[in-house]
Order: C-alpha cells, then structure tokens, then sequence
C-alpha cells in the first residue's frame, strides 16, 4: 500500500483548488495544519479557465508539493451558465432559488476525483472550500450533504476496507466571506492572485458584476481590508462568447 | 426545469454502460422497467478500450435513446493495473482481498458524473450494474456503499432541494453471474457483444484468464448456456504495452 506520508514526513492531503479565494484560504489552512498539500483543479469547460492559471500560481506561492489539472468535458452535459455559452451568467444581483451559474453535481464530481486521487497517494485527508453562509444558494456547499460525502467514501475505498478513516475538511464552511478574507490574510494569501470571477477576462480581470463578484466586494468591504482584485475597466457583462 | 420524461413520454434514466455483460444486463432490466434510457460509459484510459465500442454497439441494439462516451484521464493517477501500463493484471486466479484491477473510486466518479447528466436530463433514475456475489473483492460493489452514495446524491442536487428524490438502481447486487446471464438471456441480451476481460485485444477477443474472464467462463457453466465469449486463440497474459 502507498504509504500515508508524504517524502518530507508530513501527512499528504488532497486539496481542491478552484483559483478563488475560498479555496486560497482552505489550501493555507492545510498547509498551516501541517498538511504536504497536493493540489488538484478540474479543466470541466468552464467560461472562466483564468481561474486554472491562478490556482497553478496559488500553489506555487503558497508551497504546495504538487498542482495537478484533470480535464473532464462537464460541458457536454451544459445545464449551467458556467458551461453553457447559450446561458447568460446574471448580473443584476442575487437573484431566490439556486442559480444558473450551479453546475450539476460539480462538487460531488470533483470530490470524488480527489478521493480517487488520495488514495493512490495513501491520503485520509481531503480539503474543500464550500460555505454556507455566503454560498450562493448551492445545495452541494451545505454541512449535511459534506457529512453525507465523507460517509460514502468511508464505504468506498480499499482504504476504508482495510480500516483507514477518510476526513473531509471544509474548514470554511460556517464563516462569513468577511471571516474568510481575514483568515486568509492572516496566512499570508495574496488575494490578489485569486479569481472569483464566473466571467473573468482571458488576462484574469474581474467583471465586478456578477455574483461571485459581488459576494467578493462586499467580503472585502466587510474585513475592513482593501480590495486587490483587478477588475475589468469597463464590466463585462453577460458576455457568451468568453472562454 | 428540465421535464422528467422524455419525448416519448417515458421517464428517462442513466444508465451506467461499460460494455460488459453486468451493464448490458442492467441496461436491458431498465429498457423492461419502461425508461427511456441514456447510456453512459467513460473513457478512464482503461486497458480494455474495446469495451468502448462495445458499449454503443449493445446501447444500439438493446434500443437505448442514447450513448456518450466521457473522457476523463484517471490514468493520470495510476493505482490499478486497468489504467497503469507498470501493474500486470493477474492471470493466476483469484487472489485474497482487493485485486490489483481495482481502479481507486472509480464507482463514486462514474456516479458522481452519472448524477450530473441526470440531473440535466430531468431524470430521477440511475442504474448501475454492480454485483456483491460475484464481485471480485471490490469495496464499491457493496450494498452499503450504493445505499451511502444515493443518500448523498439526494442532498447534492437543485433537484433534491426541489423535492425529487432519485433512485440509485442496482438491480444486479444480489444475483450470481449465472443469474445474471439467466435474465439478461431472457431480456434478448446478446452477450456475444459484451467483452468483460480486462486486457481485451483491440478486436474485441478475450485473453479468458484474467479475474473477470474466470468469472464469467464459470457464470456460462454454471447458467447451463453457451459461452458466446470470442477467446484469443493464444490467451494474452500480462501484456502490459497492450491498450
């Protein structure tokens, strides 16, 4: 079996890293929790691939050990605004009920290749940084479906047959965007590396409007903490033809 | 939202299609219940890609509404001998415990992105063809396991929090192989068209010692009906530059 530790002795976590400042803040909490981070983000077809090359960059400065990028064409089942060109991502502010920017199980997607991922690597620790407090309405960022994901992989794995306990840490999930930008600060993140934006430019510059956007300025605004996301100078607003 | 049913009015549902006889099996069972049926299969970089062609070819005959293929690099991770070239698969028998074939999470993912197309079809129905009896010593063949990962399904989705309840069929979980190839015979199955072995040549011809090749020899035997099955003249063994 593939040992539990990482060659540097500390225990290897699998950490999803989406190049946002949620899960900035969740791969410094794993690095700080003495964790030999192994960083993976899904090439799923979403609009806003600036985010890739900025979590590439997060792990880099934040010394993760390893960044891996697993192509998986989500958007060829579409249903949402982030895959779907023909779907506009809205930016007129909050809007009730689930949005359409939610992407059809993506969470449950992605945690289930990072379980892949740890236990080849003999990891018991997966990081994600959903929140339910500023969450956009998303019904996979909620604590009991997280208790309902960590009790299925406890059944899912060799590693689970052969008595090991797999943990899945969302260490973000109860604090506010404000909590969150303050931690992060705390841990040394450069924010200003993170996009948040569902429509970011090709360069990286955010629209300012949309709700991730929006979500972001008003946690920045609450921290009391300048703001270092450079925004586009004229917003981009639903634009479909973006990649 | 998304209706529920399809244009002929029959409600749709996912079915997990690998191309073996178990899913081909599974597929039929669904077609029988009345659903309009959406095959999934994923290309994961396996050894035995002919099990690709295969699946299509069985949705075709079986009457399926429709067949994807979806691309994912689990190769990229290794860890089992059906997607790390390194690994030989075992031709010696069964072996104690988990085999070397078992690919890590590969269930979990393949329902992860199973739960993700259902959800944009409208449809509140999976199917997936895994056994306990005859099961090989995976630990996501379980009943436990399909039982955890539906209740996990149900917190994950817009649908869910819309009030949908999805069902995670596995009608197979209990039934010998000879059982199955019994049902799948009285469903019009073709299992000439099934390929089960994990090291399959690129025609389709079945190495016959492998684990999966063992165990579907004896399921014919013991359901008292021809083995369809097209064996290489020369058994393959443990050619690892095959794909």
């Amino acid at each position: 079996m593939t040992p539990t530790g990482s060659s540097s002795g500390l225990p290897r976590a699998v950490v999803l890293l989406s190049g946002g400042l949620d899960s900035a803040t969740t791969l410094a909490i794993a690095q700080a929790a003495g964790f030999a981070c192994h960083c993976l983000s899904i090439d799923y077809g979403q609009r806003h691939r600036a985010e890739l090359q900025a979590a590439n960059e997060l792990a880099r400065t934040l010394g993760a050990c390893e960044h891996r990028v697993i192509r998986l064409a989500l958007n060829e089942f579409g249903g949402s605004a982030l895959t779907d060109p023909t779907i506009n991502v809205p930016t007129d502010g909050d809007q009730a009920g689930i949005p359409v920017t939610y992407v059809p199980a993506r969470n449950t997607v992605m945690l289930s290749l990072a379980l892949a991922w740890a236990e080849v690597l003999g990891s018991r620790d997966i990081f994600i940084g959903v929140n339910a407090v500023d969450y956009s309405g998303y019904p996979d960022c909620r604590p009991d479906y997280i208790a309902a994901f960590e009790k299925m992989a406890n059944l899912a794995t060799r590693a689970a047959v052969e008595g090991a306990v797999l943990r899945l840490h969302a260490p973000l999930i109860d604090m506010s965007k404000a909590e969150i930008i303050a931690r992060g600060n705390a841990l040394g993140v450069d924010f200003g590396l993170t996009i948040s934006c569902y429509q970011a430019a090709g360069d990286g510059r955010a629209c300012g409007v949309c709700d991730a956007c929006r979500l972001r300025r008003a946690g920045f605004i609450a921290a009391g903490t300048a703001d270092p996301t450079r925004y586009s100078a004229t917003p981009v607003v639903n634009s479909a033809a973006q990649s």
